[in-house]
């Protein structure tokens, strides 16, 4: 069975919001319904040429169980295939990711392990679909199992959500999912390092079909944009640009605000990633404009796929706070506008997720298209390298002088 | 009189080809006029505000003699605005600049003198309208002087197109209308460098308000993709990153496949760059996906405008020519699909010139919204050069070993 979110109802949808209450959104879904069920067919080829750089999305069959799952726990499940060319010396390396985006499931005034035990709850079920879908690789968004509380600026009782990378609650939750389904799992969190002074950082967890937590890394760039004081809570990465070689492919991950930083991507492609995933969370009225651009624009200037996944739904918290903006204060954070989607390497995309629902987009990959569109495009061979390492190792010193040429 | 491209009749147009016959084409547009006549008024409001980055396009009016001229010559011209925030220590800093996509005026038999002044002819009257609309600075397309000749791999007599980029007919042909003026030209050339060993390079001249040339900068890197074989002709460019300053503002030129290379993008802006010109020639079924992706994505990470043009038209070769792929010999260059456009730092963008037509693009820039973006989002203060230096001087080193994580 076919199931293309693209022709889905237009829904005036309703949703709980994080204080309990129900609100009538407003809300559209997703400018791929609003196209789709606007353009003749011919014109909605051009634009999916155009816009998606693929007429056929290439739409997944989907399993009945999943699909009456996702209705039932109110999720959207869809799937979209990536082929690449046969090639005589390499088999097709097809590996399926499933990247998830959910809201919070109880209001943010509850006690700490009942909101964590409410997100682990729906996690679980969209899981489950995943692994019953084949999906080799999961991701989750950023900090998915918390509310996304740092422009409160407050420390308690947010902190305590934080949570050691090794053996947190999270990890345990997700290690037996892991091995459960022999599947990698991605799990971006706000990490507590008791090793270093019980430090916090923004990271995203690995661990590998057996279990193991392979590594992790850490957020590179750290935001101080309107609601996104982030730097009170934690600082700069210091992992580097990790790359994870797992049983599915080399993964890494560009966490949030740093897909504003074309070198950030650029340095998982020097590492040799195949697949980088960005979890996000990010809200309209911000950033939605520029959502569609960046991670794609890696998946192009890269020759990787990217994935790219943000939080949905609207959180309240019990304190009001400002957001540096001159406006009053309040307790509502903006809309997370979710939109996941995925980006092949040769800058072809799915469709997103709903800007409002909870959502698992499915990818089928061949890893193999990496290589192919390095060797077509040849955006590695050309890129000057050694030019760019001397020109930024002079421009970082302080007394640069600028490339200006004046007129006499 | 307002002139919105965007509420223009679809057009099922016709053109004149290259060897000189009138051919239907089947081409649309553009997405913006698919979009715009498709959706309802409160649809088109969400999907303007999350594609274009804001509701309404701030279309500027076009003089009547202008619109007049337009349609008399056959080419388009549109006006868009990009307004910032007023501040108490600086003056608006307004420029307009106007960006030219052309097809070529005669069939590519033709004696060379005989093209390049059909060339001359039309783009006179286009900067004539530009003038009159009070435009300070223009940009011509990639070697907008000539068919895009690269894909023949011939060199007779195709590099007798290549001149000089202190006193050739183009320079000489561009002064006076930049002296007449008061206006700032960028002239993307086939530049012969006789002091230099007769070398020819890809390169765009910057001829200022008083009809001097003040600089040059040489095309960065170069594609070696399908038709674009065009190492036959011309090296990596040997001028950096320049910027040049003018009375208009800081500006620079990305030439054409330097647009996929995100740290070329990086360096005008490290350089100081406030608008970046990216002069191209490239068709449909290879890049048009990428498009509206990468000048927009640069724009964005580096708080500068971004203008991108591309040439349009089809044009065929007296020899046939083969292209890498397999395919049949054959005389024709697929569909050049013009859809120039300018990106705000703030990732807001017009609509682009249509995909079948000559153009003149109009817009409006507040150079002030530059800074004003950096501090918004912090874009320059997170970017972490020196992480950055460090790496990339590693990541060149010959035995440079990747940062892989493997479980062990």
């Amino acid at each position: 069975m076919l199931y293309d979110p693209g022709k889905g109802p237009r829904l005036s949808c309703t949703y709980i919001n994080n204080l309990g209450t129900m609100a009538a959104s407003n809300e559209i879904v997703s400018i791929d319904s609003l196209v789709s069920h606007s353009l003749s067919d011919s014109d909605l080829d051009e634009f999916n040429r155009i816009y998606y750089g693929r007429k056929d999305k290439h739409s997944l069959a989907i399993k009945t169980e999943n699909i009456e799952s996702a209705d039932h726990n109110n999720f959207e499940i869809a799937a979209y295939d990536f082929p690449a060319q046969k090639e005589e010396t390499r088999s097709p390396r097809i590996v399926r990711v499933g990247i998830i985006q959910n809201s919070i499931a109880t209001p943010t005034n509850k006690p700490i392990r009942e909101q964590k035990q409410g997100i682990f709850n729906k996690i679980l079920k969209i899981i489950n679909a995943a692994a019953c879908e084949g999906v080799n690789i999961v991701c989750l968004q950023e900090a998915w199992s918390m509310p996304f509380v740092f422009c409160t600026r407050e420390k308690t009782p947010w902190c305590e959500f934080a949570e050691s990378a090794t053996d947190g609650e999270s990890v345990q939750f997700l290690k037996e999912l892991a091995v459960k389904h022999g599947m990698v799992i991605i799990s971006p969190i706000l990490e507590r390092d008791e090793a270093h002074g019980d430090t916090i950082w923004n990271t995203a967890v690995v661990i590998n079909d057996c279990g193991k937590v392979i590594g992790k890394h850490r957020k590179n760039h750290i935001p101080r944009v309107g609601d996104f004081n982030e730097s009170t809570y934690y600082f700069e990465g210091n992992t580097g640009h990790p790359v994870f070689q797992t049983k599915f492919g080399k993964i890494a991950i560009n966490i949030c605000y740093g897909r504003h930083h074309p070198l950030n991507w650029l340095m998982f492609g020097v590492n040799g990633a195949e697949i980088v995933f960005n979890p996000s969370a990010t809200v309209s009225g911000l950033s939605e404009h520029l959502w569609g651009v960046e991670a794609r624009n890696a998946a192009i200037a890269n020759s990787y796929y990217t994935c790219a996944i943000n939080r949905v739904g609207t959180e309240q918290y019990p304190n009001e706070f400002t957001s540096g903006d001159g406006k009053p204060a309040h307790k509502e954070f903006g809309h997370f506008y979710g939109s996941s989607y995925v980006t092949a390497p040769d800058g072809s995309r799915t469709p997103g997720l709903s800007r409002v629902k909870d959502g698992l987009l499915i990818a089928q990959l061949d890893l193999n298209l990496c290589r192919q569109i390095k060797d077509k495009w040849g955006f590695t061979m050309t890129q000057r390298l050694d030019l760019y390492a001397n020109s930024l190792h002079k421009a970082v010193q302080p007394d640069y002088e600028q490339q200006i040429i004046r007129p006499n």
